[in-house]
């Protein structure tokens, strides 16, 4: 929700929300980055291809590193079981309606990681608005736009592209049945941010998935906030 | 946001947001069925379509009906003037972060409207989850699944299904190079709500376009709630 549209006592409602979350946040960085585990969070609108795109990450990491995920859905097992078959462990949050994962649904799930693990994914709801306004804990977040949502999408949907580190544009093996304009989608997404690191990718051909995947590792070997 | 993940104050403000929502909209109903006027709230994930569609009635209704759109979005007044662009009146309501529309937005939009008016079609923001909790004042609500999204969305997404009258599976022409199912979605989508009408569409090809256009008509003409 927007502070634009809210009365008062609302807007006390959702701050405390906010600075809650926010706290709980801080706590799952500091013990995330203690035990050396890089945690990305995945942003995008419904169908844009985290799941498969995380599934593709599965098969580069899996000869020298250990990975987990944790998936966010309204309903349904169904991520989580997709993950699992990769032989990754995966922890599947449903949220029951709400639209977006909160730091104290992934801290309830800390305790469960698994000892040496490299790095934690998470998947959020698929929503390209809510999702934005809450941290995780994450030290990356990565925001995913598809080819067939439309080149216009960066400025209508501007937080989720304002707070990521990286763009995923996804689907490209789609690009030639579509009307889209990747540079113009990369453009309006670089204006709005131009710290975005851009990856282009397609889980069909395999296009970028190398490049996306030797980042989060390098990223791994960095000390954070280096 | 889902009362699951809430505590008591939260609940309290979230309920009356929804009770006062409720009230607006069965205002702004009352109102606009006694104009004779049908008002469609078009709901889905970003990038599924709804502005190519309503492009797509605009061309087909010109000839005998007066129709008006009112469009939501975060930022940025593009899908109004794609709409205008057609001779169609069209009002941008920017929400500047909230995640769906709310009925006191449309309200304040009524006294606008034309005279004569047949058909008045929102286009709510890009979200399959949270416009899904507020009435508009429509009759009809209307969820668009693309193709691209995938066949297994409607039973990790289900609220937009059960509260929706029709089902408008979109971007039917990319199904040759997609891993989807579209009887998939369409059994899925029914199993959570039977009592969806079924239109399978394509905004580039023109499929199903003259039988959703003839429903809405049809829907025009017959009297409310019959």
């Amino acid at each position: 929700m927007s502070e634009k549209t809210l009365k008062h006592k609302e807007v006390i409602v959702i701050q405390d929300i906010l600075g809650s979350n926010k706290k709980i946040a801080a706590e799952i960085r500091s013990k995330l980055e203690a035990r050396g585990i890089l945690t990305v969070n995945f942003m995008s609108s419904p169908g844009a291809g985290k799941t498969a795109l995380l599934e593709k990450i599965a098969d580069r990491l899996k000869s020298g590193y250990r990975m987990a995920v944790i998936e966010g859905d309204i309903e349904t097992e169904r991520d989580a079981e997709r993950i699992r078959a990769k032989g990754v462990p995966a922890w599947q949050i449903t949220t029951g309606g709400a639209c977006h994962l909160e730091a104290k649904m992934v801290a309830k799930i800390l305790p469960e990681l698994p000892a040496g693990l490299d790095f934690l994914f998470i998947e959020n709801v698929g929503n390209l608005v809510c999702p934005a306004g809450y941290e995780l804990g994450e030290r990356l977040r990565c925001v995913l736009l598809s080819a067939p949502e439309g080149d216009d999408k960066p400025k209508k949907y501007p937080k989720a592209f304002t707070t990521s580190d990286c763009l995923i544009l996804t689907k490209t093996d789609l690009i030639p049945y579509l009307p889209y304009d990747q540079e113009k989608a990369k453009k309006e997404a670089l204006e709005l941010n131009p710290r975005l690191k851009v990856f282009v990718t397609s889980a069909v051909t395999g296009q970028g998935l190398d490049e996306l995947v030797d980042f989060f590792i390098a990223s791994l070997r960095r000390p954070p906030h280096a």
